[in-house]
């Protein structure tokens, strides 16, 4: 596939601002013409590029790229850390999963601990789950009041427009399954001894309030898709496809930060002056 | 090689508990018998054990290991971590580096800023400089009178006691290389325009005072390799030889660890009642 058309196959996963989304008509097990073996050796020469790109970037240090990660439980987010992500170096690279919030972080806003992680210039940060579960779990489960959430998609626009505008470049992913690949996943977790650990109790119950998980990311797709935080809504029942798109779309944007090495500041005389 | 020959090789390079060290005796070029490319095939199988390793502890989530990076400047930290610690998945392995510290943290206990670094259960911290300075650069430019620093050998041990004491396993390695070894690299980070940023004048004013570094590691070798957080000396002239040990070593520690999965909390029955 030739350099446009593999910038036209990304920008069909790409929320347009403003646009109206509907998740059913948005394909979970699309692969395009790909084969899964051809996907393999595409991941490998990526991960290659991102090791180079985050190489430049920590070098540069002037500015930073943060990832938002979203789904629904079991959707693939902890997969596409490991299997994308990977291609990064762990210095300058930094996951933060957001679970329900702890004391302390319940007496602030709901702001306050997502701005302690954003990654400094020259890092890379990776949000597992992120500041959308408030207007997402919060919302579905009336853990504050319509009229406080339905405040929060402005305030999360200006958030990351302050954080754009100070240079961080911000991606955010839609991993997006159906509810039959859900199904079919959590089976393997409780038929696997190595995957128990992942599956409680709660994500049984999560699962009820599916519909409304659905027309609650709509909406967020809808208000906060922007042209500086744009939201990519990627196929994700085959695991391959996603982290091929994931990796593409973080290249891409890499390469598009227009990352240079700094200058010098030691001659090189500096050198021939050293005694052993 | 067969695994009884690999561990005696290890040991090699372990600081035995109250042992004398002459760090001038201790070979920096040492490779034994190996060749580089065979070195790069064993590290490509060390990298696949090392992950399936960091799964099981991440999914145990009992036991934490903590991985601390000394060396001079140009000794390859930033180079072990991205060439070995490559092998991890970001999630669940941080990396901190411990520079200059700042008002906050000089308001402090040296331990402070440290112990807020410390890694969780289930994951793998990477110190890039640690504790270790408050006994090396603090004392060689007099940052602290000699009667406090001289105290802070056994707070040390005492607090990696109380560590390992509570689960976390700790690893400590002194990439070990010559004063020209460290000339060489700093010539081609000069030669190199993708090198510069990471050369500095502190770099060429530290190399001055190179023989009182030396003199400074060996008492830190001799009073604080313990066995609950022994000190490996790596010869690292040679980077593929340097990746290969330290990999080695972790590896085996995590294995000796005994990870297991835990038992799952959901029962099969569970998931016959999914409705799609």
């Amino acid at each position: 596939m030739n350099k446009k058309n593999s910038e036209s196959e990304l920008s069909n996963f790409l929320i347009k601002p403003d646009s109206k989304v509907n998740l059913k008509k948005l394909q979970t097990d699309y692969t395009g013409k790909l084969q899964k073996e051809q996907s393999k050796i595409e991941l490998d020469q990526l991960h290659l590029r991102m090791s180079k790109l985050q190489y430049k970037l920590h070098a540069e240090k002037k500015q930073a790229l943060l990832i938002v990660l979203q789904a629904m439980d079991a959707g693939g987010k902890d997969g596409t850390i490991r299997d994308v992500m990977h291609g990064f170096n762990p210095q300058g690279c930094k996951v933060s999963a957001f679970r329900a919030p702890h004391q302390e972080e319940l007496d602030h806003d709901y702001l306050w601990r997502i701005h302690n992680e954003i990654p400094s210039k020259g890092e890379i940060g990776i949000f597992n789950r992120s500041h959308y579960g408030d207007v997402l779990i919060v919302r579905i489960h009336n853990l504050v009041p319509k009229n406080q959430w339905s405040k929060r998609y402005s305030h999360i626009n200006d958030f990351e427009k302050m954080l754009s505008d100070e240079g961080v470049k911000i991606l955010k992913f839609f991993l997006h399954i159906s509810k039959n690949e859900q199904k079919k996943r959590l089976e393997q977790r409780i038929a696997n001894p190595t995957k128990h650990w992942k599956i409680d109790e709660a994500d049984f119950e999560e699962r009820k309030f599916w519909d409304r998980y659905m027309k609650a990311y709509e909406e967020v797709f809808e208000k906060c898709s922007t042209p500086w935080a744009p939201w990519h809504v990627v196929p994700s029942d085959k695991k391959w496809y996603r982290n091929l798109i994931v990796a593409k779309i973080i290249t891409k944007t890499l390469e598009d930060m227009k990352l240079k090495f700094p200058k010098s500041k030691i001659g090189k005389d500096r050198i021939e002056n050293l005694k052993l």
